[in-house]
C-alpha cells in the first residue's frame, strides 16, 4: 500500500482493525472491521428511506441518541436485510460482542452490514472475526485504510479521504471518512456505507444537523442505477479528542466544520460515482435556472438515471437529444423555448433546436469526465447530480451477482 | 411473408401503402407509409407528456378534433423533434402533400415521425416517397403488414394485431392495429407509434374516451428503460364503413368495442415489451393489495424499471432481494409485515424473510416469460407492468445509435 498522508484515522482518539472472517466467499478478502473511539463519543446518522430496513439500520436508529457510544462494527458480504426476527437478534449480538471485545459497555456499539439480501449472518464467523479484530486495533493510518477495504463489495477501489480544519478562534480538528458502494446507488442514499470520524467536541443535535445537511448535498446527489438499498448508512462519530476543538453552537466554527464535512463527503460521493458498477466514465449533471430547486432536481435526476443517456456517454456519442428528452419527461416544469444545453463547453441546443456546433460535442462526450450543463431558464432552482456511464460490464456484474 | 388472417386492414374502408424513400440509412428498409380511409373519418389520439413534443405531435393535437379526417402519413428514421419552426413547417408540408396525393382536402391528414432527434426531415425524399406510396395504396392485408415494417426503428419484429367484435344487438366490426417501439419505452407512452383503425361509426368524443381509458391500462403499463420520448403517438381512426356498426352511446355495444380495443392494445403493448431493445425475456409485474392504486403503480413501476431486477432476470438469477428492495424504495406505502412475493408460482418472501422455497425460484427466473406477483397487503390497489430483461445487447445498441 502507498504511504498515506491522511485518512480515516487522522482525527485523534480512534483506532481500527480489519480482518478476514469468511463472510465473503472469495479468499483473501477482508470482510469485517472494528472502529473504536478511545473515549465516549456521540454519533449522527443518515439512513436509507427504503421501507425494508436492514436489521443494522433498525438497531442504529434506536441507539444513535445514546451518549457514551464507543464504536462501530461492520461486515461485508452479507447485508443482514430481510432476515426477520433472527436478523435483529444477530445485529444485536454482533454489536454486543464487538463492544465487549473492546472492553466497552455492551450497548455502546453501532453496527453496519452490506452484501447479499435475505441470508442469515454466519454468526460463528462474525464472532470469531470480532475477537480477532479486537486484538489488532491500531491508530495507524494503515488500519483505517484496511478498514476501507473490508467494507467493499463490488467496489473496485477503496474510498477514503480526510479534511483537516482550522477552527476560527483557535483549535484544529480533522474529519476522516471511508465509504463503499457501487451498485444499488441512488439518491436518497445508496447501498452505501459511510463512516466518518471527527475529533471535535460537539453536541449530538448539532452534529446531526451538520450531517443531514451535508448528506443532502453530497451522497443524495449520486446515482449509479436508480436503485436505493435496504442498508444505506452514513455514521459520523465525534469524540472531542482534539484539544481546543469544541464547537458549542452555530457560528463561524460550526461553519468551518460544515465546510470540512462537505469536502469529505463530496470527495467520497464522487468516488462512489467514479466507481459505479461497470463505470468507465464520471458524469456531472448541472441543472440551473429552473423555477424551483425541486424542478431542477427532477430534471437532473432524470438525466442522470436515463439508461439511454448513460449508454450514449459510454459510447462517446453526442446524442444530446436523449438529454433533452429526459429533461422533458422528468416532470420538471419549464418553458421549452428557454432551454440551453451545453456538453462540456460546447453549446448543443438553444431556441428549441440544435446549434451549428452540436457535432463538436463528440469530443466532449469522449472525455473520461463528462459535464452536462442544462439551463432551464432564469429561475432560482439549481441542482447537481453525479453519476457514471452504463456499460455492458454493469449487466455482466449484475446478471450473475447472486449465485 | 406468411399469409395473414387478420391485421391492420381487416376493418372495412381503409387502404395503406409502404415504400422506401431513403430516410433510413440502411438500404432496402421501408421507411414511409400512408394510411387512407376511403370515407371521411374521425380520430382519437394519445400523445407523449414530454415537455418537448415533436412537430408531428403538435400538429396532430391541433388537428385531431376536425371532422372529415382521411388519413395518416408516417416516416421512420427521423423524429422531426427538436427541430424548431422549420420542423413545424415540415410536418405541415408532409401532411398536406400526403392529403393532396390521395385526392383529399389538404388539412385532412395526421402525421407521425420516429427516429433520430434534432435533424431536419429530408423533405425531398419524404415528398418523393409520398407520391410513390399514393400510387400503391391497397386494401389487401399485405399492405397493412408492410406498413408495420415501415414504422420500425430498432424494433426487431413488426407488431400487428386485430380484434373482430360482434356487437350486442347486431353488427360486426373490427379494430386493426400496428405499433412500433423498442427503446425509449416507458409509462406515460413510449417512443411508440401506434395506429389503430376501426370501421365502427362513433362520435369523436366517445372514441377519445375509449382510447384514453385503454391506453392507460395497456401502453402506459409498458416500460423498457424508463425513458419516455418526444414523439409518442397513438391514433385511432373510425370511419363507419361496417354495416350496422354504429355505437351511439355508452352501453353494451360500447363496452364490447372497448373490450376489443383492450384486446388489440394489450396485445400490441406486450409485443412492445417482448421486443424491448436487447430483450431476451418478457416480464409481467403484478402488484396487488396496496392501500391505493397509486401505491400499487409506484411499486410495479419501480420493480419494472430497476436495472438490478432486470439484470437478475437476464441472468436467470432468483435474486428476489432486489425486487423487495425496489418495492421498498418506490415510495409506495405499505406495512412490510404483510408483504408476500411470488416469482411464478413459487412463494419466495413472507413474514419479512425468505421462505424455504426461495431457492426453487431459480427455475421460474430462467423461463422466457417471468411473472412477478407482489402482494402488499389487503388494500384495494392493484397494478400491472410489462417489461423485459436488461442485457449487454441493450448497452451495445444504445452506445452507438447516433453515429
Amino acid at each position: 500500500m502507498a504511504k498515506l498522508e491522511t485518512g480515516l484515522l487522522t482525527p485523534l482518539g480512534y483506532r481500527a482493525a480489519a480482518v478476514r472472517c469468511g463472510v465473503k466467499s472469495v479468499a483473501d478478502k477482508l470482510d469485517l472491521a472494528l472502529i473504536l473511539s478511545d473515549a465516549p463519543a456521540v454519533a449522527a446518522g443518515a439512513f436509507t428511506t427504503n421501507r425494508f430496513r436492514a436489521a443494522s439500520v433498525q438497531l442504529d436508529q434506536k441507539r444513535l441518541k445514546s451518549k457514551g457510544l464507543r464504536g462501530i462494527v461492520v461486515n461485508a458480504g452479507n447485508a443482514n436485510a430481510c432476515t426477520g426476527e433472527r436478523g435483529l437478534r444477530d445485529a444485536e449480538a454482533m454489536a454486543e460482542a464487538a463492544a465487549l471485545a473492546c472492553g466497552a459497555r455492551k450497548d455502546s456499539f453501532l453496527v453496519a452490514s452490506t452484501g447479499i439480501i435475505g441470508h442469515p449472518l454466519p454468526m460463528d464467523k462474525i464472532l470469531t472475526g470480532i475477537k480477532d479484530a479486537s486484538g489488532r486495533l491500531s491508530s495507524e493510518l494503515r488500519a483505517g485504510h484496511e478498514t476501507s477495504y473490508a467494507i467493499m463489495t463490488t467496489d473496485t477501489k477503496p474510498k477514503e479521504t480526510c479534511a483537516v480544519i482550522k477552527l476560527p478562534g483557535g483549535g484544529k480538528a480533522a474529519i476522516g471518512g471511508i465509504c463503499k458502494g457501487s451498485g444499488m446507488i441512488a439518491p436518497k442514499m445508496a447501498t452505501m456505507l459511510c463512516f466518518l470520524l471527527t475529533d471535535v467536541k460537539m453536541e449530538r443535535a448539532l452534529l446531526q444537523e451538520a450531517l443531514s445537511r451535508t448528506v443532502e448535498k453530497t451522497f443524495n446527489c449520486v446515482t449509479v442505477d436508480g436503485d436505493s438499498s435496504t442498508n444505506d448508512t452514513a455514521l459520523l462519530m465525534s469524540n472531542g479528542a482534539a484539544p481546543d476543538a469544541e464547537i458549542a453552537s452555530r457560528g463561524k466554527r460550526y461553519d468551518a466544520f460544515c465546510e470540512g464535512l462537505y469536502e469529505t463527503c463530496s470527495t467520497l460521493a464522487k468516488k462512489l460515482a467514479q466507481d459505479g458498477e461497470g463505470a468507465t466514465k464520471f458524469v456531472e449533471v448541472n441543472v440551473t435556472g429552473a423555477p424551483t430547486e425541486a424542478d431542477a432536481k427532477k430534471a437532473a435526476r432524470a438525466i442522470a438515471n436515463s439508461p439511454l443517456v448513460k449508454c450514449a456517454i459510454h459510447g462517446g456519442d453526442p446524442n444530446w437529444g436523449r438529454i433533452i428528452c429526459a429533461a422533458g419527461y422528468s416532470g420538471a416544469l419549464f418553458p421549452t423555448r428557454d432551454v440551453v444545453l451545453h456538453i462540456g463547453r460546447v453549446c448543443v441546443f438553444r431556441n428549441e433546436m440544435p446549434t451549428k456546433d452540436a457535432a463538436k460535442a463528440a469530443a466532449e462526450m469522449k472525455k473520461k469526465e463528462v459535464v452536462i450543463n442544462l439551463s432551464l431558464g432564469k429561475g432560482p432552482g439549481n441542482a447537481i447530480m453525479w453519476t457514471c456511464d452504463f456499460s455492458a460490464e454493469y449487466v455482466a456484474i449484475n446478471a450473475l451477482y447472486h449465485t
